[in-house]
């Protein structure tokens, strides 16, 4: 395998031109869409729109006349697609945070009434920290016991004491992608619920919620899905379990008839009893156009087909680290049906992973890195926009920051206040 | 009182320039900037840059170089000049709802521990309704009772078994400003925490937080601060109170060092703790936007300069509803001290508000409805862009509406979704 090859299986490549789709700066190889998404070719002109016609022209009025007022529920309709779901079981609100606190509340309350003297919540002490500093929270506030597992051998133990069970499907240091069919079957099996977190998965990997029978979900709007920094997130309820509670942060934009302004809580049929506040107009506008770089990808096959890519790139970039680059160990599993859609590394005990990243940066190589046991160098990889060649470009680039020492230099010791 | 002195008064308006400010629609007369202000000459541009450049072109890195990830505490700090707030004082997150759950909850959890045996929680019925839904959630989840009073003079009597009062400073419908100094000391008298929602009075009239010694104070970005529809809403708290709980919302953004990825969660010193998910950054930048356009004032005399205009041009509109519409019942406290940026009217028992407001908007005067008891035609004034002209000519339209009978014509009858 040489440059070649690589700029060969690019052109063999019936997914390229969807990298048409987006604005990407000249001279970076872009590896952070995990982190932060790439911006949509579509997306200024239709936040333009959004700010200067809409708003700016309609003022007031677009609430109806250019139905910003079902703004989550439309693009809650179109991550559906992306995510398993059926019509009308997605919404679009607020951040992963927020929704993972009204899943995992609701949950709570289920499980409260079906299985009162079930106390305990597991999660992943590797879960991402915010979905774990929710979770901790409400477990006080109902007086759960949060258990964290150091692997997922040790769920299993847990299951029969457990109410709720919830899990990032993709982890975010990595890579490691749940069976989350076979898990959230194992739950079933046992009484427990399964509360999935698609920051990782959703647009990144094939994702069937309602083939997987999962209880509820959230993720991310700025991530695979290319919101946008900041995009808002979404939220999935199992129709089941969707008209059994309210979920607490009840807000007027979730009850039945918000206009009606009357002082008593009645909330909405079905999923947008989830939403709470008045919904952002300007963010989830641009998240649409991310969605839809996702949607155009239906007639290549879809996330099928982009996984298929995404599994061919992280694997080319795997079998290069480890002929080139001895020094490093691939965190992320090596078989394809447990691998998302990064390659993270780490030096193993060795220092330096944070001054590898911010050199490759210099070098216009874009990954990013994640303090921890071991600190790991993060690759993610968006088969939408990345090319063949960029992993080889990539590694190429990393073999020259080790080679030359250049990773030694001071000014990439300095951490930033996002690091 | 003719339309030649209404022009008169603006041509002697030392605020006429910042109408400059604003893009505003050429045939329209805004009177709705209390539900949702004008855009900004300044916001489009800036949104822009946002996207194409910072996120375009800076993609992961502008977190660090574009400051993304101070933008709540840099746009709170503006905010806070505002409402008579301190230096890291204000955030800017989420969603006026998710802000009152936070302060809420805070309030609650001092109260548990200073005054446990006080359960009730005074709420006025007619506090804007995604307040009361979020506090009866609260309150149903921590064993309070939400009691709500129809009317300022009942609050007293509950204060010695109340923990929380909170209230809305302008309310919604009526525009009924409450003195909050002297009802904060009331309150503060009787061992009770003062919760105050700014929604309709921050940007609208001076508001002195710290003047007034109130506890927590929320408020919406997308009023009479001019953010752009759904932006993110702000929170204040008293610095003797922030670093005393963590609140319920813990998302990372609010930890001490979110970039730890630490499975635990230590909350960050100050008002950084009342952030939840990764910060709407698009959305936070048009508000930034909005922001300016009253820091703009400042030069101009500030608040209480657009406070004298907002008064002159209410009690005009009052004068003329009063002369020439009879029909009419302001709805709105006369008295200035009473009165926030709106004049409020209704039909009193009768029946048409709802069309005369779509007659009126057909027309090019743009108020909104409320539904209640009674319904409301609203009329926000913006000092920033509203003339006495405007008003003038408002009332003029309102009057041709009413001797033409135009409000009766069938297809003004019909509800949009948003009403």
């Amino acid at each position: 395998m040489n440059r070649d090859d690589a700029v060969a299986l690019d052109q063999a490549d019936p997914l390229a031109p969807l990298r048409e789709l987006f604005d990407l700066p000249e001279g970076t190889i872009y590896l952070d869409g995990n982190s932060l998404g790439a911006l949509p070719r579509a997306t200024a002109g239709r936040v333009a729109e959004v700010v200067t016609q809409e708003w700016g022209r309609g003022l007031i009025e677009s609430w109806n006349t250019a139905s910003w007022i079902t703004l989550p529920q439309r693009v809650g309709d179109k991550i559906a697609r992306i995510v398993g779901a059926g019509e009308d079981e997605v919404v679009v609100a607020d951040s992963t945070s927020l929704n993972v606190y009204k899943a995992l509340a609701s949950a709570l309350s289920i499980a409260s009434a079906d299985a009162p003297e079930r106390r305990v919540v597991i999660s992943e002490r590797s879960n991402f920290p915010t979905d774990l500093y929710i979770a901790s929270s409400l477990c006080r506030e109902r007086n759960y016991e949060l258990v964290l597992v150091d692997s997922p051998d040790e769920i299993e133990s847990l299951l029969d004491r457990a109410a709720v069970l919830m899990l990032t499907e993709v982890n975010y240091r990595t890579g490691y992608l749940h069976d989350m069919t076979a898990v959230t079957a194992r739950a079933h099996e046992h009484g427990v619920l399964a509360v999935w977190d698609l920051c990782h998965s959703a647009g990144a990997v094939p994702v069937d919620l309602r083939g997987a029978d999962a209880d509820f979900a959230v993720g991310c709007g700025y991530k695979f899905l290319n919101g946008g920094p900041g995009a808002p997130a979404f939220l999935w309820v199992n129709p089941r379990h969707v008209d059994r509670f309210e979920q607490p942060l009840s807000g007027w934009m979730g009850h039945a008839a918000p206009f009606e302004m009357s002082p008593g809580y009645r909330p909405a049929e079905g999923v947008s009893r989830y939403l709470s506040g008045t919904p952002a107009v300007i963010g989830t506008s641009a998240l649409e156009c991310g969605v839809d770089t996702l949607l155009a990808a239906e007639t290549y096959g879809g996330l099928r087909a982009l996984r298929v890519k995404s599994l061919a790139l992280t694997r080319l970039f795997a079998d290069l680290v480890a002929s080139r680059l001895p020094g490093f160990v691939i965190e992320s599993p090596l078989e394809d049906a447990r691998r998302g859609s990064q390659l993270s590394l780490s030096l193993g005990s060795g220092e330096g992973a944070y001054a590898i990243v911010q050199a490759l940066i210099e070098r216009g190589v874009v990954g990013d890195f994640r303090a921890g046991s071991p600190d790991i160098l993060r690759f993610g990889v968006t088969p939408l926009y990345t090319r063949y060649v960029d992993i080889w470009d990539a590694v190429d680039h990393l073999v020259a920051v080790m080679d030359n020492d250049e990773w030694r230099a001071e000014r990439f010791w300095t951490r930033g206040a996002v690091t």
